[in-house]
């Protein structure tokens, strides 16, 4: 086993479960009979090849010497790992994110291979859910986002389609542009920037470090960089986070929201005041926190700061990584949540987001890789810089905005018409916002800490809120 | 923690997991609204004050030298442990049976207190499920039936009654009696039987024994009594049983199956017949079973055996408690599953049942504890004894009768319709058939290894099908 992945297993623990998920809705086929949801179940059930990815499982014994190895499930059980579930009345998107909430808050048990995939019916407009969940040691997030793509296909009449998990299923596809932040050769690069970490050499990976950062193969060097950063001392990475609800430890129990907003909407606020559909993106979320923080009574005097994962130029891109493969860095941007106008906030997020940008084009090799780390592996880096201890935090959350497909995609003639990220909470960073566009729409996915982070669902509310008053602002509503 | 308890928890494994779980079925009062299930979730789910059972979870770490302990959790979060979940279409007592089986399959994590409590909703009939699971570790099967018993009232206008894991709610009722083979006393023995075995003393535990063996708590005498009376080597215990499908390994999935028929018609024929509601229990099992493996081309030729836990009489009692309570013992029974005549079934099954029981009386102190603890805890005891070695198995499966309330019981105004024991199948016996009456019914729990006992709904068509074959016989159809 790689070091990455085992460093993702024994980072865990009940209130830090480290697996990604996704939540996809489909419109069943105008031809579906009463039975459709249960066929749809019994087909994926049915699969014959199971792809290696979703047989292994780990094991640590004695005999392999309390290393941890992956090992083939002699039993594996598919009824385990596919279920068919259904939502209580009245079936609206209320009780389904409770109940990918709950799901998503369950550990997977290391006896098994580490996946779920639940199709779940029960929603009062006829639409079937389909929540799967993946250990991050499997997988990275944008992996697994493009895992549950792959199988999609733009042809509406296309049947026999295979489930995600199936031999064979995941062939490579490029999955198409949206957003101009992040281009499409960074969603190339999740995988690749994880196998760069592990690619380092052995020596280089044994330092004076402590136990997780050591596991995730981070060398001293990178760590001290990192840090250096962090606290202030570099110019690259130049803020420093208040303190806020967020940035507290964490519990095990899951909350998830999501929703769909139109691109084009944001594409308008974007083009009038001369910003990207990411800042937008980041502008509707730091006025949706601002909202939700003056709420609770708990909104900092100093804006906010969201780590924002970005695409690297290629030749940051070739420092980043030894593989020679493209990489993702981080930059910090200021949401300017101190700022009462949605427009003073949505420029201020645009400057510095330009701001961050071109200090990674300014940084070091060895800054990029730090920087490419902290995008790629977040939930393994953060703790391994002892963020905790610190009396300020470097950021408040993380905040990605991943590419999916333009047009409409299909699985046996279901028409995918929703797609969410669910995200992984960590020790000291309670909320994750993970946005994915497809087919013209933009789907925001909020996964956080139940207690740490309360009545969540009223974010979806504030960001509806936000992109009208920036749409006001823009003089485009 | 007593041994016992860390016995159930040591020899657990991903394919015998070791909770015992309850299906209650409700019907909701006539006033009940449309928010009836979620109402009755929620005020379950604000239990504002858990009893400490619930409350605390096993622990070992270096501090504890490895030792197993009991903890309490301090991050309870009572969502994670009452859930409300429901049924896909079209919500027949199969779909429920599928959940339920699902639910008993997985592992209760040892890193938060062992227990479920599920909210089902969707039967197409309007009734209500409750789906509760529970560790072994904290309670045996019949503690467990008694607990969720507790909270209930025959009184249909009672409300504000607690959930079963509120702090106070299970206080000792005596439970009423129904069948003759197992007197009221007997189903108070469970607790007080596995106490005993705990209460040995500490000396006696630690001899030459295996390492479950030990970790039960059994005394090497007591072993030794055992595997010579289960070899056929003493008279209290002279029967040897063929080998079945059903002692075989198994795998950790489980189906469960349930269904209920009236007390009476058992009670006609055992009236006519001059045998007890027990015996024509044990012979709609031994009739089902035969018809079951007669169509897999895999009845032996020899009749199968059953363990049926018995109560045992004052004097018997007082020897295998140290504690001076009362007992379990457990009887072999001959199932007559070779011959081909119900009547004939029902003679030699009730007629091995009475020699079983007067063997028991003309056992030593000794061979009575050792009944005792067959009856009592099989799932450790039968893997002490090391049966997957034998060349014949000492009995096939364990066939359990446990009386319950006669008269309807309610909770907050819905009445209990339905009370079904989910029970342990361990390796080496995959099928567990306990049956509990209630309000005039007896209804059948049936679990097995998903695996190892194929399509076993099977076996409730053809309980149906003997009832009715011995009635006939008995001339009282």
């Amino acid at each position: 086993m790689d070091p990455t992945s085992a460093a993702f297993l024994l980072s865990e623990n009940r209130n830090q479960p480290m697996h990604v998920g996704g939540l996809q809705l489909f419109e069943p086929p105008a031809d579906a009979g009463p039975g459709y949801v249960r066929e749809m179940f019994e087909s994926m059930r049915d699969t014959e090849r199971i792809a290696p990815l979703f047989l292994k499982h780990p094991h640590r014994s004695v005999k392999t010497g309390g290393t941890l190895v992956w090992r083939d499930d002699e039993q594996f059980d598919i009824e385990h790992h596919v279920r068919h579930s259904a939502l209580p009345q009245p079936g609206r998107v209320r009780e389904l994110l409770e109940l990918v909430g709950r799901l998503h808050s369950t550990r997977l048990a290391w006896e098994r291979p580490l996946w779920e995939t639940h199709v779940i019916e029960g929603l009062a407009d006829g639409r079937v859910a389909m929540y799967t969940k993946l250990h991050h040691a499997l997988v990275d997030g944008i992996s697994a986002m493009r895992l549950m793509a792959s199988v999609l296909s733009p042809d509406e009449d296309r049947r026999n389609m295979p489930a995600p998990f199936a031999e064979g299923a995941s062939r490579r596809r490029k999955p198409e542009e949206t957003t101009e932040s992040l281009p499409a050769a960074a969603v190339d690069a999740a995988t690749t920037a994880a196998k760069t970490l592990a690619d380092l050499p052995a020596d280089v990976l044994r330092g004076a470090m402590s136990i997780s950062a050591e596991a995730a193969g981070m060398p001293v060097a990178l760590v001290k960089t990192l840090r250096k950063g962090l606290r202030n001392e570099t110019s690259a990475v130049s803020l420093a986070a208040p303190r806020t609800i967020f940035n507290q430890s964490i519990t095990g129990a899951r909350r998830f929201a999501a929703q769909d907003w139109p691109v084009e909407r944001m594409r308008a606020v974007g083009k009038s005041t001369g910003t990207t559909i990411n800042d937008v993106v980041l502008a509707m979320c730091s006025g949706a926190m601002r909202t939700y923080l003056a709420e609770l009574d708990a909104l900092p005097d100093r804006s906010l700061v969201s780590m924002v994962p970005v695409g690297l130029n290629a030749k940051q891109a070739g420092t980043a990584s030894s593989a020679g493969g493209n990489a993702i860095g981080s930059v910090m941007v200021r949401l300017a949540t101190d700022m009462a106008d949605p427009a003073d906030r949505l420029r201020t997020i645009s400057r510095s987001m330009k701001d961050g940008k071109e200090a990674l084009s300014s940084m070091t090799p060895t800054q990029i890789v730090a920087m490419s780390a902290i995008g790629m592996a977040p939930s393994i880096v953060i703790p391994a810089l002892g963020m905790q201890g610190m009396v300020r935090p470097p950021f408040n959350l993380i905040i990605s905005n991943v590419p999916g497909p333009r047009v409409p995609h299909y699985w046996n003639g279901a028409q995918l018409v929703g797609n969410y990220p669910v995200s992984i909470p960590i020790n000291g960073m309670a909320l994750n916002i993970t946005c994915t566009s497809y087919a013209g729409n933009m789907g925001f996915g909020l996964t956080g800490c139940r207690r740490t982070v309360p009545h969540l669902q009223r974010l979806l509310t504030f960001l509806d809120d936000e992109l009208a008053a920036l749409e006001k602002a823009a003089g485009v509503s």
